[in-house]
């Protein structure tokens, strides 16, 4: 290994399309990118044949052999506790011991998060962590965080999220000055609960923030912030609701086509505007999701991941550790 | 007036298109239903400026002037309270006498929830209300409540949402045996927060209460239960979410049709299915919105209804009251 270059050290085991895609996502990113070393963890027998005669120079691809592997339906703390062997537990100990500067999984959200405050531990000054997800919206890609990690927060614990989010846009999304928004349900003043009113005042008084007040569901669409942040309770429905509604139609529209020659043949001359839509609103596209706030670059990839968007959840996790975007995080201990 | 008939007060003044809208729906509403009085509350003279000349019987609609009208923008209690000869306010007066057994307004959501709380009163037993909504999905319409009526819930709150929207789904959507399910962030019993938990223990453990666990985001899509219940925060942020996202595929795929020659033929020619498609999923088309646990039947239209809207309201509070909803709701005080 080449001491010099960026280590990630990647789940191999982990997502639907394990280890097959994962191998080929690692291959694409050594390829791209010159001053990275992957280690992929998991069973090693597997991934040398998934490896094996690719026409790919792989020298910057290792593998650390992890005999486990964490199912989706475990108990995600439970999981990371017991299966010390498991190729996510694995990843997560190369960070902890430094042997590694980040980690990328397709696996368990609940297991991801769970690892990175077990495992990798929490940054100083950072109480929770937050999982964040680049959304796609009419105007920008906006970071809606947290998604999935912290379900209820304290105001204290929002205005962190803020910080965390803000420096993630600025460093990784390359927004110049972001506005920060709390998701509520109006904008008015007078609109949300104690907590999202209390977190309000938190961010609003903070010198470093750029912050726009609150939004709403709808203009979340539309793109009216840089960073959305909300409970991960609130802000994992709303992005299965989205996920939800834009299955859905497809489907139905599928459905509906078939039923009609015309509407066949209006398909066949739509279809590039409408492939152009689904590209631009599937957020999946937009690589990974960084767990933000704890003490290396922990990225997690769509659990359908196949080599393309293992590619990019690697890339966000190259960018995060080179950018050193965890040595900028200011948050002062209490 | 006709003493057998039902009596419904109607805000003329209330919602982007009030009054000739109002009035006109008024209008249709009569001509459907022979067993019902319509009051339209408001200025007089604007209301009779409506009616005049309109070629249909209307001695079943009446007037009661009422010089103020609520803004959008006020503090919605404080609105309530100080605007006494307001159009809403006058309506809803109307139903605290027992002169008017419900009543229907297109103004100020917030203005409505704090006017039934207020003026019309909460029913024996109900400690907060819910605004319920018909959410269409793929498989049916769902009822989700609370939308925006109560922002943060205790577990009672949301038992009772049960209970209430248990009520309705059956009597006005007829839903023989709603299956009811608690919002949250998974579906595993793991899931959720100490309210939500202990909500989905209330509800489990009761009689009358046929629970089906948990539902996620995306499942609301697919029409996974009859009843959603959810407290107002999260219910207006997924219910704007979803409003959001189609209006901004409409007004995306409209921009992106007008580009090219191919994409406008093959959308003239697939102008069928998406009509049907977004006809099927404008939640506005499915009447009126219940505010549930008050005294009568207090219906919310769209702020944006025409006389079909403004009809749908109207149908669903004279149903309401026909089928004599409110008697049968069994909360016991404690």
């Amino acid at each position: 290994m080449n001491k010099k270059n960026i280590v990630i050290a990647l789940d191999a085991m982990g997502g639907d399309n394990a280890p097959g895609e994962i191998c080929a996502g690692a291959l694409k990113a050594c390829e791209k990118y010159d001053d990275i070393e992957i280690v992929l963890t998991g069973d090693s027998e597997k991934i040398k044949a998934c490896l094996l005669g690719r026409q790919i120079n792989n020298s910057r691809i290792h593998i650390e052999h992890a005999s486990e592997i964490i199912d989706p339906d475990e108990h995600p703390a439970n999981a990371i506790r017991k299966k010390k062997n498991s190729s996510l537990r694995v990843a997560m100990e190369m960070v902890r011991r430094g042997d590694a500067q980040g980690c990328v999984s397709a696996g368990s959200t609940g297991a991801i998060v769970a690892g990175g405050v077990l495992v990798v531990g929490r940054l100083p000054g950072v109480d929770r962590p937050a999982l964040g997800v680049p959304i796609p919206s009419v105007e920008k890609v906006s970071l809606m965080l947290d998604v999935g990690a912290t379900v209820r927060c304290t105001p204290k614990n929002l205005l962190q999220f803020a910080l965390m989010g803000e420096l993630y846009s600025k460093k990784i999304m390359n927004v110049k000055n972001p506005e920060i928004k709390l998701l509520s349900n109006g904008t008015e003043e007078i609109k949300g609960d104690d907590t999202v009113l209390g977190a309000r005042e938190l961010i609003e008084k903070h010198e470093k923030l750029n912050f726009g007040g609150y939004i709403e569901g709808n203009d979340v669409v539309w793109g009216k912030a840089d960073v959305i942040v909300c409970d991960g309770f609130n802000g994992n429905i709303a992005l299965k609701l989205g996920e939800g509604i834009m299955q859905a139609l497809k489907s139905l529209l599928t459905d509906e086509v078939k039923k009609s020659f015309m509407a066949k043949a209006g398909m066949v001359l739509l279809a590039p505007v409408v492939k152009k839509l689904w590209t631009r609103f599937n957020y999946e596209q937009y690589g990974g999701s960084p767990l933000l706030g704890v003490n290396g670059a922990v990225i997690k990839a769509h659990g359908r991941s196949k080599s393309p968007a293992i590619l990019s959840a690697v890339s966000v996790a190259r960018n995060f550790i080179y950018e050193k975007v965890n040595d900028q995080l200011e948050i002062r201990e209490e």
